[in-house]
């Protein structure tokens, strides 16, 4: 099962290699990993730095801002073979690079976080949500005064604690501003949403403003143009976590299929049984679709053409078919899917948290 | 919802001028008579012939063999348009077009009958299971002797109580090979399967050959050619069948969203609650999920880089989606929704039919 059977077009010389080099890398070295990611809920020493060095923070950042401008396809391919591996890892550099680098390079002149991101020396994260969790402007309980003093807080921050510094989506007037505030700013506290079922090691944070003194210089954009600078990296973002659930779907289907030919019962193995075939191709069908439905609406990106209405289509039918997946690739396993020494498990907690992003 | 807001590339002015002239016609001409068609089990007169005059079963057929060589994107458009208005319609186009008229155009110098399919003088039928329905060559039924002459018979033929001849895939020695067999030829007998739940007036026939003398001159392309011959046809066929249910779901959709909208209870439209809306949603995601894998599967075709793959992942798993969205848009409506009087009861027994086909 490769990649270009599903897609047209099919990959070009680049895009293979891209994914070759990535899918190599976390098979090697994230691979052995995982589990102990998984478990202690923490990045080994360097690994992130590997991850900096091959470029993956600014796969489709463009060149003129230092990013590799390899395209927003690409991006996706790399997402994919890092969630086969382990979804956190994908999830990470998603966060990095379609929110965090994604809103710094729309800067016309780039400020020193963007090039630092990118090369591993800094990560950020993106304070966007009001504590109600909608996301809904209207319930987000950030605001600046007409001094720009920034007071409030928000909930579920991805990457919150290990972040150097936040973009936040505050209230403006009657505007929605986004402005980069330094963690170690005065007034500025994080604390853990505490322990989460899956996509380790990214936690969640509660982030909390208390009088924070920004200037203009920390205004990302212009005053009032938070939710258009937002709205803007949406489309890749949305996409982008349809191509993690092909990643994890296309592990889950590789996982049933061989313990489906191992394991043998009534003299048989188990793949050959109509109930369990089935729930093999269904997570073949998960792979499939949301790698056809991810990379449509990233090439209406690299061409151009952007379409918010395929990548919410790609990541909202993504969640759903890829949590199925998981669900059938664990039941494959019977009673062994549910214990933590097999992957599916692991696999089944990383998939639920697609819906629940963005 | 337009189709283009799902796709990448979007349409071209071609297809959008075919999506806009099918289109109308179906809600202008075959909305009216559809629910009785679908009662009455028969085409009214005349109605099959405006399809011909539109070039519709001839669609993806090369300008060389007289089709209108639009390509199989377009005509896959087409089949949305038709499904749209009745599921039993666009399967006729369908059935026409991509088995016995894309047979036919596989010959380097096409028969008569090719020309008369298009036209809407004749219709043929694809006579390829065995009686045990599996679809595999070693179950056919149907075989021919050294002398030419065939016995067995084939079942749930598509338009075979309509059709003035046969293609039929029988063995012959050690291989398969496809015979065009005229329906008058002694020794064929059409019997109906009898009624069916949905996708009318297409009724299912039994076929049965007993002792027919044919020639040399009855075979498409060379001997033991057969399955080769039907192999090709099959990525526009699968395709084909998703984005009628591209169609089915697209329908489905607009009648649950309407409705959701127009009835009211505890003094707010239903589809302000969110159960309610969650299956409008899902009739969403299956037509915008099964177009774009339809799309991507009938876009290789077109580039001239088919991709089986992606033909059956977008025919699975259209089957599976749209079925459940054709039950959830029924549900919306409630007790209504069991009703013949809406058409989401037909979209119901018409969508369960994409499983079975092929």
């Amino acid at each position: 099962m490769t990649l270009s059977d599903y897609m047209h077009p099919a990959l070009d010389e680049e895009q293979k290699m891209l994914v070759d080099t990535v899918g190599d890398w976390a098979r090697e070295r994230l691979e052995p990993l995982a589990a102990t990611i998984d478990g202690e809920k923490a990045w080994p020493a360097g690994l992130l730095g590997e991850l900096a060095e091959m470029g993956l923070f600014g796969v489709p950042i463009p060149e003129a801002a230092g990013g590799a401008g390899f395209g927003h396809l690409s991006y996706g391919l790399v997402l994919t073979e890092l969630a086969a591996i382990l979804g956190g890892a994908a999830l990470h550099v998603w966060n990095q690079t379609s929110l965090v680098s994604g809103l710094l390079a729309r800067e016309s002149s780039p400020r020193p976080e963007l090039g630092d991101v990118m090369s591993g020396s800094r990560q950020g994260a993106l304070a966007h949500w009001g504590a109600s969790g909608s996301g809904r402007p209207e319930d987000l309980e950030a605001s600046v005064d007409g001094n720009l003093v920034l007071n409030g807080q928000t909930r579920f921050v991805l990457d919150g604690e290990a972040a150097q510094f936040f973009l936040v989506l505050a209230t403006e007037e009657s505007g929605l501003s986004l402005f980069l505030v330094p963690r170690d700013e005065k007034g500025v506290r994080v604390s853990s949403e505490g322990a989460r079922m899956g996509m380790h090691p990214l936690g969640a944070s509660k982030v909390e403003f208390e009088g924070v003194a920004l200037s203009k210089a920390n205004r990302i954009g212009t005053a009032k143009e938070g939710d258009t600078l937002l709205s803007s990296v949406l489309i890749e973002a949305r996409a982008g976590l349809a191509m993690i659930g092909a990643g994890l779907a296309r592990r889950a289907h590789e996982e049933a299929l061989r313990y489906g030919e191992e394991r043998h019962q009534f003299g048989a193995p188990i793949a050959s049984f109509g109930a369990v075939a089935q729930r093999i191709e269904r997570c073949r069908q998960a792979f499939g679709t949301s790698l056809v439905l991810g990379s449509t609406a990233l090439r209406s990106l690299d061409a151009g053409a952007p379409s918010m209405a395929a990548a919410e289509l790609a990541h909202a039918s993504s969640a759903d078919l890829v949590m199925r997946a998981a669900d059938d690739a664990l039941q494959v396993f019977g009673g062994y899917g549910f214990s933590k020494e097999y992957v599916v498990e692991r696999i089944y907690r990383d998939a639920r948290y697609l819906g629940c992003a963005l």
